[in-house]
Order: C-alpha cells, then sequence, then structure tokens
C-alpha cells in the first residue's frame, strides 16, 4: 500500500494506543454498559467569538464503517503491544451500534457545548475518541475561521487557495469542504470541487509569465485559449502588467473578454485603486479586481473598509490553517456510565457532569444566549442536539447533504448577535449559561464521586 | 470510494485548477523545454532560528507513481472546467520523467535556500507544484516545531500524542512521521507506529478512572492486566491519585511493576515535586512521572529550568500543529527555463534567478554559516542539494530510510551554533550569504527580463 492511501481497512488503526490497551482492559472486565461521551471546546481563542460545527458527516461514515478487516489484525499482531489472541479475535466482529446526538453542520456553538454525543457501550464509544476528534476539530477550526473571511469580505467573492499550505492531503480536503461550509464561494483544489461539488476556480501563476518572453506575450497566449479568464498582472510591475491588459483589449476589440486581473503582492489597496482607474480610462469598467496574497480576514476588513475597488479575494494559508488559532482546546469526555453521571475534578479541565442538551433562546429571530441543560429537561429555547445516528445508522439530521449545512451556517450566522459575528472581541461574548437541573446535577454527581482522601 | 480515502487514482487530482489549465496551455503552445522548479520559503517565523526539511519521500513517492488512470480523466471531464478531448487524452500518458534534487530529509534550511529543485518539461514540473507544496510544507512546519521540543527535554522522553487535533488523518500520519525525523522517542498513533516503525506508546485516559467505581479500583485493574504501564494519577486529586498508586504498590509487593505515573493537568512543577516526594518517601524512587498537558517547548523548558522531577513528556496539539507557527512562507518558483534563468519582482515577493546550490561551510565541526551560490559554481563549503531522482526513478538520497532521516536531524541540528538551537530568537540570525556569482546572476536576469514600460 502507497504512502499517500489511508485506504477503510487501515482507518481503524488511526487511534491512539491506550484507546486499544482500554478496549482490551474493559472487555476483560465486563466494563461494557452503555457510557455517554461527549465532545466539546473548553474555550474559544482570542480572535473567535463562536465555532462553526463541521466534520460530522466523517465521523458518521467513519462509524458506519467501522471494522477491523484480518489484514489490519495481523497488522496490530505485529505491534508488540500486549493484546491477547482472544482481543485480536473479538475486534474482527467489533462494530458501531450506538446512538450519536449532533450539532448540525454549520451550527455556530460556544465554549463547553456538546457538538456531539456519543451513546454506545464503552468499550467501542472510547476507541472512536481520536479519530472523531482528529476530523471534527480540524474541519470545525477551518469553518471558524472561513466565515470570519467570508463576513470580512462582504458579499465580495472568496476563493479558497489554501491547498498547498493546509496540513496533509486529507486537510487539503476537509479543509476544503470546511471553506464552502462557512460561505466560500469556489475551491482552487480540484478533487475537493469533484468530491464535494464545489464551484472550481482558478488563474494564472507567475510562473507562466516567466516562462514566455515577455509578460505581454504571456498574457495573450492565456487569454486566446481561455477567453473569460483571470489574467496575473503583478508578475514584474503591476500598473505595467493591467496596462498589458489594456493593450491587449485594445488588440482584440468585441473578442476581448478577460473577466478580471489579479494582483498578488504589494499594497493591494493602492494597487487596486490605480489598476481601477487604469482600466476604467480604458473602457475596461466590466474587467474586475481580484486580490490575494497573505489575506486574512483583518487585511481584508481593511481593504474593505478602506473602500479598495476589489471584486473578490483568494485566500489560502491563512484561512486554510486558520493560522491564528490552528487548534482548539476540544475533548472527547466521559459523562455518564451505566446510566450514571460521571465528572472529573482536573484542575483548569473540570467536566460537567451527565448527558446534556443545548437550548439556543432567540428573540425576534435573533439569537440571545444558549443555555446547556440536562438531557430531558424542558429547556428555554430551541434544543440543538439533534439524533443524527441510531443504532449504527445515520438519521435525520445525519443524512444532511453539504448544501443543507452551507444554508444552515448562512442561516444560523445571520441569527447571531452583530458584535458576535463581528471581527472584533465580542464584550460580553455570547451567553452560555447553565441550567439550575444542571448545576444541581454537578453538586450531587461530585458529592458522590469524588473519592476522600486515600487512607 | 469512501471519504477516508484518498487513493493512488485520486492523488493525481490533488491538484489547483490552474496547473491544469497552465498544463494545457503549455501544451497548446509547444512550451516544453526543460524548467527548473525551486521550493523554498522567504523567511522564518519569529520563534524559530532554523527549519527542518522533512516531506521529500512522499513527495518522490507521488513522483513516481504520477499518472492519470481512466476513472481521474472521467472525473475531469465532469468539472465543467475548459479541458479539450486531446488534452485529456494526453494526460492519460503523461509521467514524472524528470531529475530531483533536494536537501536530504533532516536538513537543517534557512530561509531563501531551496529544499527542492525540480528539473522536468515545463509542463509537468508545474503540474506538480501544489501536491510537492501540501507535502513538503506540512512535515517541515511539525519537523521543525518538533525539533525545538526535543532541544527543551534536554534528553528526557517526548512522546508525540498530537493526532487527535493534528489536521485531519494524512496529517496525523505525516506529522507523526516528522516529530519522529526531528528526534521525538514515540508516538499514540497506532498507525503511524505501525506504517513507519516508530515505537507506539500509550497510557490510560480519564475516562477510564471515570468509569470504575473508584480511582483505586481503576488504578489496580490496569495495572492487573498491564502492569509495567504508566498510571494516570489526575483525575480527580493529584497527589491523592499518587497515594493511591503508593497503596497499590503496598498490596501487589513484588508484583508492583508500573513504571511511571502521569500528571495531565495543573502546576506540572509543583505536582510532580509533590508526586516525587510522596513517591520516594514510599521506596518507588524506580517510578518515573511523565507530564502531558498542554506542554510546548517553552513550557517544557521552564519545566527542566525549574528542576521539576518530569521523566517525560506528551506532546499533543502544540507540536502537532506548530500552534504558534502553522505555516511557513514556502512557495515553489520557476528559477529557469529553456535554459534561461527566470525571476520575478512581485514587491515584496523577488526571486533570485537560476538553478542554484547550497554551500553550507563549517568549521571544527560546527556549521558557521551557508552561502547561496549559483548551480555548478564552486561554492565555499558542503553542497547540500543532492540528486534524488532521475529520470523519475530514485536515486542517492532518494533511497534514503527514515532511520538516515532521523540520524541525519540529529547529526546536522547537533552542528548548528548553539544560540541557532536554542528556543530564544538567535541574534545575529544564522548568515546565509549569496554568493557573488549569483549576485551577479541576478543583476544580468532583471536587466534582461524585467520589462520596460507599455507603449
Amino acid at each position: 500500500m502507497s504512502e499517500l492511501e489511508l485506504g477503510c481497512a487501515d482507518a481503524p488503526l488511526l487511534v491512539d494506543l491506550y484507546e486499544l490497551t482500554m478496549l482490551q482492559a474493559y472487555w476483560r472486565e465486563g466494563l461494557e454498559d452503555t457510557a455517554v461521551f461527549e465532545l466539546a471546546f473548553r474555550s474559544l481563542p482570542e480572535r473567535r467569538n463562536y465555532a462553526l460545527a463541521c466534520g460530522l458527516d466523517d465521523v458518521l461514515g467513519f462509524l458506519e464503517r467501522l471494522r477491523f478487516e484480518r489484514p489490519a489484525l495481523d497488522r496490530l499482531a505485529s505491534l508488540g503491544a500486549p493484546f491477547s489472541d482472544a482481543f485480536l479475535r473479538r475486534l474482527e466482529s467489533l462494530r458501531f451500534e450506538g446512538d450519536v446526538l449532533a450539532l448540525p453542520e454549520g451550527t455556530p456553538v460556544f465554549p463547553n457545548e456538546p457538538l456531539l454525543q456519543v451513546v454506545a457501550c464503552l468499550p467501542v464509544a472510547q476507541l472512536v475518541e481520536s479519530f472523531v476528534l482528529n476530523q471534527i476539530h480540524h474541519q470545525t477550526v477551518v469553518a471558524s475561521k472561513a466565515a470570519r473571511v467570508v463576513a470580512a469580505a462582504a458579499g465580495r467573492r472568496v476563493v479558497d487557495f489554501g491547498m498547498r499550505r493546509m496540513h496533509g492531503t486529507d486537510a487539503a480536503l476537509k479543509g476544503a469542504r470546511a471553506c464552502w461550509i462557512a460561505g466560500v464561494d469556489a475551491t482552487s483544489n480540484v478533487l475537493a470541487a469533484l468530491r464535494y461539488g464545489i464551484p472550481a476556480s482558478g488563474t494564472m501563476a507567475h510562473s507562466y509569465v516567466q516562462a514566455h518572453g515577455s509578460e505581454a506575450a504571456a498574457l495573450r497566449a492565456f487569454a486566446a485559449l481561455y477567453p473569460e479568464t483571470t489574467l496575473l498582472v503583478d508578475t514584474y510591475d503591476t500598473e505595467e502588467g493591467v496596462r498589458r491588459v489594456v493593450e491587449l483589449a485594445r488588440e482584440l476589440g468585441p473578442d476581448f473578454r478577460v473577466r478580471a486581473v489579479r494582483i498578488d503582492s504589494g499594497d493591494l489597496a493602492a494597487l487596486a485603486l490605480a489598476a481601477r482607474g487604469i482600466l476604467d480610462a480604458a473602457g475596461l469598467q466590466r474587467v474586475e479586481i481580484f486580490a490575494s496574497g497573505g489575506l486574512d480576514e483583518e487585511r481584508i476588513d481593511a481593504l474593505v473598509r478602506a473602500g479598495a475597488p476589489i471584486d473578490g479575494f483568494g485566500v489560502g494559508t491563512h484561512m486554510g490553517v486558520s493560522s491564528d488559532a490552528p487548534e482548539l482546546d476540544m475533548a472527547y469526555k466521559l459523562v455518564a456510565y451505566a446510566g450514571e453521571s460521571r465528572l472529573k475534578t482536573s484542575p483548569g479541565k473540570e467536566l460537567l457532569p451527565g448527558r446534556k442538551q443545548v437550548f439556543r433562546v432567540e428573540e425576534a429571530g435573533r439569537a440571545v444566549r444558549d443555555v446547556l441543560g440536562r438531557e430531558g429537561e424542558r429547556g428555554p429555547g430551541r434544543p440543538l442536539l439533534e439524533p443524527v445516528m441510531r443504532k449504527g445508522q445515520r438519521i435525520g439530521a445525519g443524512r444532511a447533504s453539504l448544501a443543507d449545512a452551507r444554508a444552515r451556517a448562512a442561516a444560523e450566522l445571520a441569527k447571531l448577535p452583530e458584535p458576535v459575528r463581528a471581527l472584533a472581541p465580542a464584550r460580553p461574548p455570547y451567553p452560555v449559561e447553565i441550567s439550575p437541573a444542571l448545576r444541581e446535577e454537578a453538586r450531587n454527581v461530585r458529592e458522590r464521586v469524588v473519592p476522600g482522601p486515600a487512607r
């Protein structure tokens, strides 16, 4: 098998070793009652007012297909870990037959709110921890960043250019997907475009210009083959490059159908203004200006506020790796076992016990606060956690399409209070209250569970 | 095909759209002479004194296998992009038959030094841009961070715990690989351990403790099954947890073979000191202390300097996503075509023209400066770019093993000046000079290539 592939047969091996050693221990000890694990993040990075839940579809696909085939078991046996033959044999029949509740993809989510709730027998629910985190963490991180970029662009076109600096092949695909859910308009990534039905977009590289004898020859050749293309104008001198586009328009007359010029370096506001002036003076008002090069939401916001005549943005690295906050403090934690709530009290990593629900309270179509309550309690607003899988099969929102997720993100983001949608830190942050019933439960469980001093 | 897989058949579709449109244009125009592209980064992040070259092996594997199979071509045809039938037919016979030179994996590298030099016919050399960047960028970013973590640990054991927060499945595998090359001792990632032969390591999760009726019962059960394990002691109260390990030792007598306790939260220095005291007082000097939880090189350095009695570190998120610098400003640029040097002069993104070599000057076994020169010039030190592929087949250092890369990293990092290896920013930074011949070449090419004002 090549190093490019992560086939289905390999996917169950993408676990942390302790998940397998704990699995063997649980089976040995007969700890196979129903467990509830919840996935949540503890806090938001400084420059995030919300996160955008994303990645559920890949997790559900993984759970549906989870099985250890013979070759995977043989490889496990070769690891030199303390796995018994009986354990490896039993792994062969392991399936995910539990229930999952989740915030549908595209839902804005806040600290301590479960994005996902896995209800399954303890050994299997524990086993899937790292894979579940790996997928939901990454896509949520990227979608949360991309939503800010889209907001900053204020209606102007945003294209994902991030593949080359996203972290590996899976990130390049899932990152493009997350950007699309968050409202980005297109991707340069051909495989992502094909796999997810995202519009593909691309222009030309500096190397194309460099390879030709002259910039003018390069622009002429590219426009001849792709009449409605975008021409890159900053290889040598941006204003000169724009003048060459004007020359080409004169040369081609009515056959000139170039849609845009792209500026990829320098003072984008000043260069866009200059380019606009040159194009307009030549009667090329309909040729748009597309900007790229180290953009993030702050730079885009500054360009938009400065009134730079830019019609669209190509955004790569900073969106694709969420460079200012490439991680969320996200964890997958046991909150109930065998019908009893569980907690932990590790300093700085305390956990609210028991199965929960998130209620979003809306007034006049605007979200005003969330309440984190106990599952089953009658909360004050709309419950956000929905059943997405029952007995290992997708149901309801678990079958949502990518288009559903994108539409949900647009609708739900629009309902957030304006300061929460804005780029600047919301002061105060969006309120997440804990219901009296959940507080009471936390108190009770703490008294019951936390051990006294050792003798 | 499932969404987990990126099969070989799909790999060539992981391109940016413009690479395909430029490819079609190059073929139409007959621009098929030999091109030289170089991969380099323009600057180092503030908290990096060097980068550690990594990811070459995956790039060479990709180039060896590059081919568009029928299903991929059918999918491309469905994209709605302006690809002619003749173009798609010709893609079917496209292979990578060029030469590659590279810094072997594990070589410390500095701004503007080519990590990779692709010498191939222009259309094909251009096509592979995004994939090459995607792999080398990610692994170099992670290896560069991991080398700092290893340096900070100053000989103490470091285990990669990052899979859950690395960006997707490919990042989880390649990230573990990059950490291993940089000197990390083991990984929790089972598939990475199997695929790369890295030692697998793991302890237990809080959920294991929570699922049991009491912490003592959990520790007892785990140690019964895995006598030489590491026991997690911070689920409720760390010092109490350590006392329970002491109780277990008394209970088991000579059968007690637990190797370590793990502390995952709180004031690690203070808790490790307290734990050491409790263990030593009970005669358990040989039980080691392993720390984890939000660690990065700065925190590890502070713990080591404070003399915290910690024997090993589990490092996850911050190393796995290189959280303070998740990207390098890395680009793949045309430097020569048809035997002539090329450059670009985009503001802030100028490019030195022509095929280059990196010379590392060493004195008394210590690297003192690098010189960036022209390929073929007789440089002042050891040339670092080595042939790794000829006519599409791996040669020489292109066949280096993972063990070679890890050994090289250790040896080459040890040769760097102490301030460059240190965590603090090196002032002045490691010197990279430009040879007089390369300066002269840049001047000449600039005069020849940069166009005059448009008429």
